[in-house]
């Protein structure tokens, strides 16, 4: 780095005490890992003095209010680590160090891996190589909001192969996100055996520098020389920077020092003196009162007024995900904390909309879709609300981006178009086919499906102010205005789109299905067979009773049918939330997408993968 | 790179020859799409001579035999520039020309984004950024078969955005494979802007030096300097190779060359003939005579003898997650195409078993899931019988690449250990409670969930036999064998584990869940109550009506449990087989994780959450 003539070295007892507060945090490790009968101490020895360093020597932190955004943020992105950032959390005063040795246990907010359950964090981390993209999205809130504060990550080398590392890595660079520094904890053993590079510390130079960073190598046990670090990093402007530090997985202990087959094992009972013996410190921790420290208000979207009503003329025809697009523009009117991020997608996503009328709240996620939704969840931790998007087959590309977020307890907002065969010609690499059943079976999660402009302009306010994972199924064909500009669409909901008491069955489609349902009701009406047709826009929640009470009406008889794959879709949501009410169809068919598909027109391909008008019908005659 | 001098430069004519093949492969790449309607002629422009100089001057190629594993490969990352690759295959004699006009048609062969239904490809693409790690499978694959074949793999720049060209590239750089040669198409724009570096090509050249790479910038319409550098390429030793290519978007049709908003874009009928007077050719195509050129195989995992069968002493308790371990040792003794590789978790998946035994057939994958998958696909299409594992949770970072696998009709297998709440202390980032809803909604999955070592390793050999997308669910406790060494598991089946004359219901669970069923059984028995127990080992495909045998047998009754979320999982799998073919239980209780899980002991979390026993016998009492 550049600043290092700028600051001055840290005194020899702020060193001191900074040792000290390692030499804590790595003793505490080892005692609750212990405690816990599990757990990864020897991977917290390793990062105990740039943990130590950031929290008591970098970072303005509050303990009374660790998730101020005005504070520094601190994501432990190598979550296994955990022990070691609840012990700095303890030795900050934010929970007794009794309460350190509840670790892992049923009771114990402090749990194996980090969630925002532990106050001072903002994000669940675990699956790897996800901190460094909460940490751009934490950056970037930050700097939306004018905030002097800074954003450290703390990684592992183990996790550095993974390529949402470099995602992230080039997003902060591109974006010249100064308020980033990365700590790396080089320690060159991975879970298995030794890392890809081990101690080859140019390497990871060389990539970081690549990316834009400012990058230096120190040795990650010299405190005086993670102060200085520390102090330059703060100092650089224009760009992330990068402390890449060589570290000894277990420092401290030498009989388990860099040794292998170490990994997420604590010391016995019995071995535990012997290893404080070796580094040279016992600590007396009375026992845990019992007080849980856990948070109990979690972040939820800020309220806001209502936008102004969508607006198109009758006859028009429009495509939902171009409603996306409006709908965002609206909302940004009224709602300052919105934020959208585009995969490089937002001609196709329509994200483009909002881009040209508040161009400082979007950002261009090019093609990595990882770090989007990530950094989604970075903003959403600093009280942004997200709008994050691309193709809806490329959505499961982040799927456990999206899993951690649930887990993460955040509010964020996810759009994918172009579902299902009816995109055409672009072929099944283009077409999502397991969105839905991928975003049902994510905890918090809503999943809305319009099937025209005003249901998916309404459902996206929806979205901005529901707490949890919010998808937006949107497609890609234009299709016409079903409902008038002030309806409105609770959650759970469906629509009675065509019904008369003379009904032999229900239909439940959504989206391009719906149309198709509609055109089948038309076709069976002329040959005089009325049909109840229900607009899906909500496919989780359901209300498996209001449903019952429409199938009951139509002697029981179901079609459903989807531009998706059979399984984990709407058939299956529907026969679930019925079944679970006591409720059974007599007769069912369930219709979607019944084989591989190919290139063709949208049409073609609707009706040839069983999905059209033609097959609801035939269906609804099967079952009369 | 370092070959400069080994190699002498391309004659004059050679140079003009493959100047004359790239102006084709524009010219034919303009017309296919202006007769589909649509596709991305300007993003074939900038490939063209880099795709003509592989095929025609760098490539070991047999038109007649297109994917042989003696000829060398060649792997479009960037899909949509199918019709460049295309009208190679078409130039090299693979079709003719005239199919080209067929493109994106219904009937054609020749989809928007390449698959292997064409032949000459070896895996579709089309979601960015997953070539290079086919690639890379291939290299492996031929490597281990001492085949003296180069891969070639064509990315954009846009997609080297993806954290995976990353993990690829590591990957890559780290196993020194130097039968791999990346060419970058470095056009500066992607789909809605322009790219993050645009035409910056050091920082490209940085990236890949540091990942090992030798590296160099050329000048990508200068055939002279792509048909120099891939003599450089061949000839460069221990490394793999990047071309990276400084291109222009639309190249060769100066009004459209270099400019924005001509992505996905063709030149209408009426702008065609200008467009072609432009780059100075135009070319006679013939009609199309209609006939398909789709491939009629496609690769099926190859025959082997029937394995040692497996040996546990009775009375032993063995994870299912251990006993794959030992699986695939035993199968490897009898299938030389075996490959495993892990994500840095063999030690815990158990695949360190095999890598003990064949440990020149056991790949490292380190922490970088999507490579991992993705580089099965290229050993599948080489022919080798890949095993790919990680815990389940971490699958869900790769479902976009297992999604692709089903497009590219490949044949992989894929074990997931460590599912659902029963791993307990290390909390919910490592459970993965959406893999079976995630993987069933893949095309020609099949998912297996095995209760006991015996057929866990059994279904190990199912899948070394099955084609198409196989996975196996393991699990992280002991549990006791069930199963007699001999014991046959047909696909799709179940077994019945407790069944009596009186039972009052029927009971299916898998894995954990199935123990606990067992034990709900005792519990009921010794209350006078009787239950059907089904272990469910096969999840899909299911037999409705073999299922709906028993639960006519008991009642109508049934209780489903499963250590998942209850969204596309178990419960709905059966429910949905059942009422297909036309059944529907009387009284259902669908027993599944119901509410969002953290750290505990196992046996805590399994009860806490709501799939014991003891709510399995609860269940039963609600509807007896």
């Amino acid at each position: 780095m550049n600043a290092a003539s700028t600051t001055a070295a840290p005194s020899t007892s702020t060193v001191e005490t900074i040792k000290e507060k390692a030499l804590r945090l790595s003793v505490l490790s080892m005692m609750a890992t212990t405690a816990a009968g599990s757990g990864h101490p020897t991977s917290c020895m390793s990062a105990a003095e740039l943990v130590a360093g950031t929290f008591f020597y970098a970072m303005k932190f509050d303990p009374k209010n660790p998730n101020s955004p005005d504070g520094d943020r601190f994501v432990l992105s190598k979550g296994h680590a955990a022990p070691v950032l609840y012990a700095a959390l303890a030795e900050a005063g934010v929970f007794p160090e009794s309460r350190l040795m509840t670790l892992r246990q049923f009771g114990s907010e402090l749990e194996g891996h980090p969630t925002p359950r532990v106050p001072g964090v903002d994000a669940a981390t675990g699956s790897l190589g996800q901190g460094l993209s909460v940490g751009a999205g934490l950056a970037i809130a930050a700097r939306l909001d004018k905030k002097n504060t800074r954003v450290y990550v703390l990684v592992g080398d183990g996790e550095m192969a993974e390529g949402q590392i470099w995602e992230a890595a080039e997003f902060a660079g591109h974006y010249k996100l100064d308020n980033i520094t990365l700590l790396a904890d080089v320690n060159a053993l991975g879970q298995s055996e030794p890392t890809m590079y081990q101690h080859d510390m140019e390497v990871y130079r060389r990539k970081f520098e690549a990316e834009g960073f400012a990058a230096e190598v120190i040795d990650g046990h010299d405190v005086a020389a993670v102060l200085a670090a520390l102090d330059r990093a703060k100092a650089t402007k224009g760009r992330p920077q990068a402390i890449l530090a060589r570290t000894i997985k277990g420092h401290g202990v030498p009989s388990v020092a860099g040794k292998q087959h170490w990994h997420g094992k604590p010391f016995s009972k019995e071995e535990l003196p012997g290893a404080l013996k070796e580094i040279g410190l016992t600590i007396q921790v009375p026992p845990d009162p019992g007080k849980s420290y856990a948070r109990t208000s979690l972040p939820e979207p800020p309220d806001f007024p209502a936008p102004a009503a969508p607006d198109y003329p009758a006859g028009k025809v429009v495509a939902t995900r171009e409603a996306y697009g409006y709908a965002l523009k609206r909302l940004g009117a009224v709602n300052p904390h919105l934020v959208a991020m585009s995969g490089d997608v937002k001609n196709s996503t329509f994200s483009e909309i909002f881009q040209d009328a508040y161009p400082d709240h979007f950002y261009q996620g090019y093609i990595a879709e990882q770090n989007l939704v990530s950094a989604g969840v970075g903003l959403a931790a600093h009280g942004k609300v997200p709008f994050l998007d691309t193709f809806a087959c490329f959505l499961s590309r982040a799927y456990d981006q999206v899993r951690m977020a649930a887990i993460s307890r955040s509010n964020i907002n996810l759009c994918g178009s172009h579902c299902g065969v009816s995109i055409g010609e672009d072929g099944p690499s283009q077409m999502a086919l397991e969105d839905i059943a991928m975003f049902r079976a994510i905890h918090s999660s809503a999943v809305f499906y319009p099937s025209d402009a005003v249901s998916a302009e309404r459902l996206t306010e929806v979205m901005a102010r529901r707490p949890g994972i919010n998808y937006l199924r949107t497609s890609r064909p234009k299709t016409p205005i079903l409902y008038s500009k002030d309806e409105k669409f609770p959650v759970p909901g469906f629509k009675i789109a065509r019904q008369s008491a003379q009904d032999k069955a229900t239909v439940i489609g959504a989206g391009i299905t719906l149309h198709e349902a509609l055109k089948a009701a038309d076709e069976l009406k002329a040959q005089g067979t009325a049909i109840r047709v229900i607009d899906l826009y909500c496919v989780k929640p359901l209300d498996g009773k209001a449903l019952g009470e429409q199938l009951a009406a139509t002697g029981g008889r179901l079609v459903t049918v989807e531009d998706h794959w059979p399984e984990g879709g709407i058939g299956e949501a529907v026969l679930s939330a019925l079944t679970q009410v006591g409720v059974a169809p007599a007769k069912f068919k369930l219709l979607a997408v019944n084989g591989l598909p190919h290139s063709g027109k949208p049409e073609e391909l609707v009706d040839a993968f069983g999905i059209s008008a033609r097959h609801i019908a035939e269906a609804v005659r099967q079952i009369s």
